[in-house]
């Protein structure tokens, strides 16, 4: 019985691996670490910095989104009903609340790099979320340095 | 001196599993598991059915595709230049040659599924290329079979 413990075990942690290689693997191709700003008249500056994790996927894959929810225990499934003449549903795996971001989703990509140019874009938006822990998005200065940082190219 | 070989034999074993497992992510988000048939004046028949295993990139995460290449120790890095509106370039590994798909694309699938709905479109990739290994492509019931297979909507 201990030996097949083992073996289920190391099975186990054979297959976490796998996992956690395949989400980076998945995140490299279809994922994407976005910084939006908005126009918001509730906030005290008139704007809403909104960073959000997103992987985007058509119906048939919808599993695939399923698996990483599942992973990362936090985050919401979407569906963009499309009436255009595209023949499936695109469905958006999003965590949007920034203890999640700063707790789960940070530090999973922290200790499982990106191996695509996405990692540039993880970086930045790893430094506005931690910006915006610090809540120093609520002062001006704060605010227009996170502008700053988010104002690149390839976010 | 032992323990330490212990310790790196087992870090490369982990980050040979989180590499298998960010192919397959990276496949899922990126790759393409493709049966074109041309029409090739050189062939038996006229036509030429070509499958081909793709991933493609822009020039940002050119680095990618060659660690993909370094894993399958086969295939080739195309360049596709643009001259359009777009700013970078694109990149394409892809694996032409039936026996490299066959014995080693092929048989990295079948060990590590894929989790998106491109299963499908590689257990058609799958079949084709194994029709063609037995030559079946040469006879005209074996060339009307494959392309029955290979005429999906998903492939």
């Amino acid at each position: 019985m201990i030996s097949s413990k083992k073996v289920s075990g190391r099975d186990n942690q054979q297959e976490r691996l796998r996992m956690v290689g395949w989400i980076v693997g998945f995140t490299d191709g279809e994922g994407c670490f976005s910084v939006s700003v908005f126009k918001n008249k509730t906030t005290k500056n008139g704007w809403q910095i909104f960073p959000e994790f997103v992987v985007t996927q058509g119906e048939k894959s919808l599993e695939a989104l399923k698996m990483i929810k599942k992973h990362f225990k936090c985050g919401e499934i979407y569906i963009n009903r499309r009436y255009d003449n595209h023949t499936e549903n695109l469905y958006r795996y999003c965590v949007r609340n920034i203890h999640d971001l700063k707790d789960k989703i940070i530090p999973f990509f922290e200790s499982n790099n990106l191996r695509s140019a996405k990692i540039k874009d993880f970086e930045i938006f790893s430094r506005v979320v931690n910006l915006m822990i610090n809540k120093e998005h609520l002062t001006s200065k704060g605010f227009q340095k996170i502008l700053k940082i988010a104002d690149k190219d390839n976010l």
